[in-house]
């Protein structure tokens, strides 16, 4: 039981945290102070005595770890921040200004962040991540606690990290709901009715207790209660007032997201017993255990492929992360329900402890990946392409989290055949690219796949993996290098009058389209564009100046954004960068342009003019050499 | 009760289910006989005695709908379309064939089709809005049935439809989960505790009925139970088999998606009674009633907004939407608990009753829009942009469905100021412009956006508006035209010495950019590219041939896929359309490169070297006149 001053030091730390939301986002002049006021009491005494965790080294293995789900409760973090003693008061009214970390919803810039929210329903299936790391990589004893919205448990997502929590036994997780049933235009769904929450998440296996989210002595019991449980995750279920404590907001529509003015600030501080400036010695851990180390070093030894043999970029996929996974513990793997596609299910096999089975839930796969690389894992994540697509505000926020993740897309592009376009990853290149900092790899043969999978893991940001349905050509040497960034000419010579650009399967393509115009004396050079961002900005410039300013680019991808749009962005200037000053460009641009049908690979490429016929038909009409009526109303497509 | 002989009918229908979808894949050579196998008995009472569905008029208001959710299941669903009479044997033998209507998953090519499926978990929410349409616009008593697989329901996608339906107590929404146990590649997460689907359906609100799913009369049953019920949707949780009724491949792994061999094929055929060609009546709706009309036909009133002022674009979406909805019936608004910040909040509260509370779950608000235009409703949904993300597998999937849906997205760019990067849409013109068919829009102008708005309602396809939160001047009169595919320019002379082309808030920042140049004697011409897919090809060759190629484009976006991609996409050749022939390009593209912080508007564009400064700086870069050293290594930025 909790001493009544354990009680007392609670009220007014909680007390001290509304004012300083209150505060904080008044000279901010915007931000979440109601939003911040009703959990208050939660964290209070979730800071006070549950959290173990040295603010003084946030690294620290054993630490606890906190996701504020409900990132708009922003300045309820700092202030919890400030009463840890670890940012000033003068810091703390830095909220929301150019060029403070501490911004308008928390991101990893504060060291004690380790995600960024704020696009909500994502804190608990990251903190399911977390926990996995914990309970199963780690094997060490500290606990996940995820402070959510009661709005956002309307997000799917959040049902996905209830399953997949109560499927891992996740009993090192505790999930806290603040219900001040008002949501940003209203009520919610469900309003107070806690017990529907309660009935739903016990109906996914977790522990549910519902309190009164203001009643310290509940709050203390409900904690003690969700860490003396085995084998479950808990939710606490606390009711709760938005703006408690001060009655011209508490409770109240309308506040959603509003700064208090002057005078509505005094009254309301007043309210709240004035200004405090508490510092708590917040517990660190009791324990200094390592981390444990799942599996052994072994010196990489990746697959080799012989040239001319025909092997598929995801079976390459496949074996080489079963090699990498050999080579390095931190490796690990996470696959929705399509291993036998992706062909992660070799790294599942050779190492089950560090492979985890997402069922289809593409949002809780790249979620628990952003987890298990804030315990500095190297998570792979695979699925179709096409499937990536569901979690891409995940993929978007990560980014915002500066998380290393590794994410790899199958079954790309109209070459998949017979399963037709709801299978067929044809944006992936578009909205991988558009993702801050990120890099996009699509490789064309299984040597050079095995050697980017190796490069994956330490590479920084979003790294995104492309990889091709059917079995392709070996055309590269085992011993081959390939750096993120590079390129490869594969056909070529000095007098090459245009260049095809191609990656992936289009790159067989261009090869055997070269092959063909050879036939014809037209000398065409072919670039293996792998690096589709980065781009191989240097190669793709002298190819213009030794071509005439003749390219064509070739992609198995939607027309908008993929490596067409890559090869055009390496032509133009930026802010910070120089225009190209070669020739004048002459670019044709293949990809896909109409709805995909079933059809046989061949049949499909052919009617989306992406195949050899369509790179032939684009050369000639660049090349001199074949009576080029270069800009004449001419229809490559009719052959 | 059920007849001895509608019991045999029953199971010699679900029997020849069986026995076509494993002919019709071994002819194929790929495809899904097993999950086509284990729900026949379920397809055969539905069909025989429940679907209420005129094949001869699909397009009938009173037809039930039906929607296979597990998409891969499509030999059954043809099957189902041989026994109902409208597609002949031999049709049904060209599965996956390139050109036929009979694709590997389901399309609205079909005509008895209403959405594409094969992207799992969306049938449901798709069929919540059909429901919606059917229960509160329609206002007819059809039911609308959605077959999902077991494995799906780790979706979710599913959760936020389970959630939505009992919210809007859809008692003419009927799921059936064909629990069959194996996934693609295992067993599935739940197996056969159909108890555990049970209370989860049931805490969510749900009437649930566990019944084995070979067992016609328990079938019967359900469904009649299914009809009865008031208030509630209905789930039958139906323990099946996977291939059943084949000793060789009922209730065995490592047969998903897989089409049986010559031998084993026919060997299966008469383990199952050989095939049949039964045709069945399927029982045409009973009445003959309309559809309701909610709301009266007035003449379009749109808001005016007068040159000079200032006005957000997402504020004329509100007002021009209302008065959209006032002229127009058939228009239905939704939003995912943010209508007082995209101002769907005033269609909401002029017409409640065509306006949809989707609460957070973006994922169901755009799949209850395509739902909704399946009864031919023109749905617009909002969010804010970042957040559209969330459901970007729904709007590729709606691309492969034909649907004709409207999505908004608001609080667009770093321009949104100090909430931060997690609400910033810096990626949606990227991932919208790569949706196949659709159209993306994003005007700068208040009277521009209300007259795009109307426009939006007819289009076809996915059709994008990105709308800004700040307040910006109003720059058009209220009378003037603008169509999608077209542009405007703003500013320019005879003789512009470069061009900036912008959009949205950017438009805003080139003006002023124009009037600084000219006082330095350098006229540039400024085009209003507000119709970013199609872009307006024309206007902008004309301006690269006026202005001697020099090009500036400036958007608050991500670098790649934007606005500077639609741009350059307009120089290229493609297959079917020739290359550009004017002056060689020189084009500076000012996006965002960096990861935004918070901050004021201006201090985050200037930042991120989007503003008024950074188009000077590139313009002055281009222009001879300011003594232009174009292609130096000089940096922009450094100002």
């Amino acid at each position: 039981m909790a001493t009544q001053e354990q009680l007392h030091q609670w009220h007014e730390l909680a007390q001290q945290f509304r004012v300083d939301s209150i505060r904080a986002t008044s000279v901010a002049g915007s931000g979440h102070p109601t939003s911040s006021m009703s959990p208050a009491d939660l964290m209070a005494v979730l800071l006070a005595k549950y959290l173990s965790y040295d603010f003084n080294d946030p690294g620290n293995p054993n630490n606890d770890r906190f996701i504020l789900s409900k990132g708009h409760g922003a300045p309820l973090l700092y202030a919890m921040y400030k009463a840890a003693g670890v940012i000033s008061d003068q810091e703390l009214m830095s909220l929301r200004q150019f060029g403070s970390p501490l911004e308008g919803h928390p991101t990893p810039i504060l060291p004690w962040v380790d995600v960024a929210t704020g696009s909500l329903g994502q804190g608990l299936p990251i903190g399911v991540g977390v926990a996995l790391a914990g309970k199963y990589l780690d094997q060490l004893s500290y606990n996940v606690w995820v402070l959510m919205g009661d709005s956002e448990t309307t997000e799917g997502a959040v049902w996905e990290a209830f399953d997949h929590a109560s499927h891992y036994n996740l009993d090192n997780l505790i999930a806290i709901i603040d219900v001040n049933r008002l949501g940003q235009r209203g009520q919610t769904e469900l309003g107070w009715n806690t017990q529907i929450y309660a009935n739903r998440a016990r109906a996914f296996g977790w522990q549910a207790i519902e309190i009164d989210g203001h009643n310290l002595i509940e709050i203390d019991q409900a904690y003690s209660a969700a860490l003396a449980v085995n084998d479950h995750p808990t939710v606490i279920i606390a009711r709760t007032k938005k703006g408690k404590g001060v009655e011209a907001l508490e409770d109240l529509g309308g506040w959603h997201g509003k700064a208090l003015k002057s005078n509505q600030q005094a009254n309301a501080i007043a309210e709240l017993g004035g200004g405090r400036d508490i510092v708590i010695q917040v517990s660190p851990p009791l324990t200094q255990e390592q981390p444990a180390t799942i599996g052994q070093c072994q010196p990489l030894s990746l697959p080799r492929y012989e040239q001319g043999t025909k092997v598929a970029t995801r079976r390459a996929y496949g074996d080489a992360l079963k090699a990498l996974g050999a080579a390095r513990p931190d490796v690990v793997a996470l696959d929705a329900e399509v291993s036998n596609s992706t062909y992660a299910e070799d790294f599942a096999e050779a190492f089950p402890e560090r492979y985890f089975e997402m069922y289809i839930a593409e949002q809780q796969m790249v979620a628990a990946a952003v987890g298990l690389q804030v315990r500095k894992y190297k998570p792979f994540a695979s699925t179709f392409a096409a499937f990536l697509t569901r979690a891409y505000d995940f993929v978007r926020m990560a980014a915002i989290s500066r998380a290393n993740i590794k994410l790899v897309g199958s079954h790309a592009g109209v070459s998949i055949g017979q399963d037709g376009a709801s299978q067929m990853g044809l944006e992936d290149l578009a909205a991988m690219r558009a993702v801050g900092g990120s890099t996009v790899l699509y490789p064309s043969d299984a040597n050079q796949t095995a050697k980017l999978v190796v490069q994956m893991s330490d590479r920084p940001g979003v790294v995104y993996l492309r990889t091709t349905r059917e079995s392709t050509p070996v055309i590269y040497g085992s011993d081959e290098e390939f750096t993120i960034g590079g390129s490869r000419i594969v056909r070529g010579s000095d007098r090459d009058q245009a260049t095809v650009i191609a990656a992936g399967i289009t790159l067989h393509e261009a090869i055997k389209a070269s092959d063909r115009l050879k036939n014809e004396g037209i000398g065409i050079r072919v670039i293996d564009a792998y690096s589709v961002k980065p781009i191989d900005v240097q190669t793709l410039h002298q190819a213009a100046q030794d071509t005439q300013g003749n390219l064509v680019v070739v992609e198995d991808h939607w027309f908008e954004g993929g490596l067409g749009a890559a090869v055009l962005d390496a032509f133009v200037g930026t802010a910070d960068t120089p225009i190209y000053q070669g020739p004048q460009l002459r670019l044709i641009k293949l990809a896909v342009r109409d709805m995909p049908s079933s059809g046989t690979p061949e049949e499909l490429m052919h009617a989306a003019k992406i195949d050899t016929d369509a790179i032939v038909s684009a050369v000639r009409c660049l090349s001199p050499v074949a009576g080029s009526r270069l800009g004449e109303r001419q229809k490559l497509g009719s052959r």
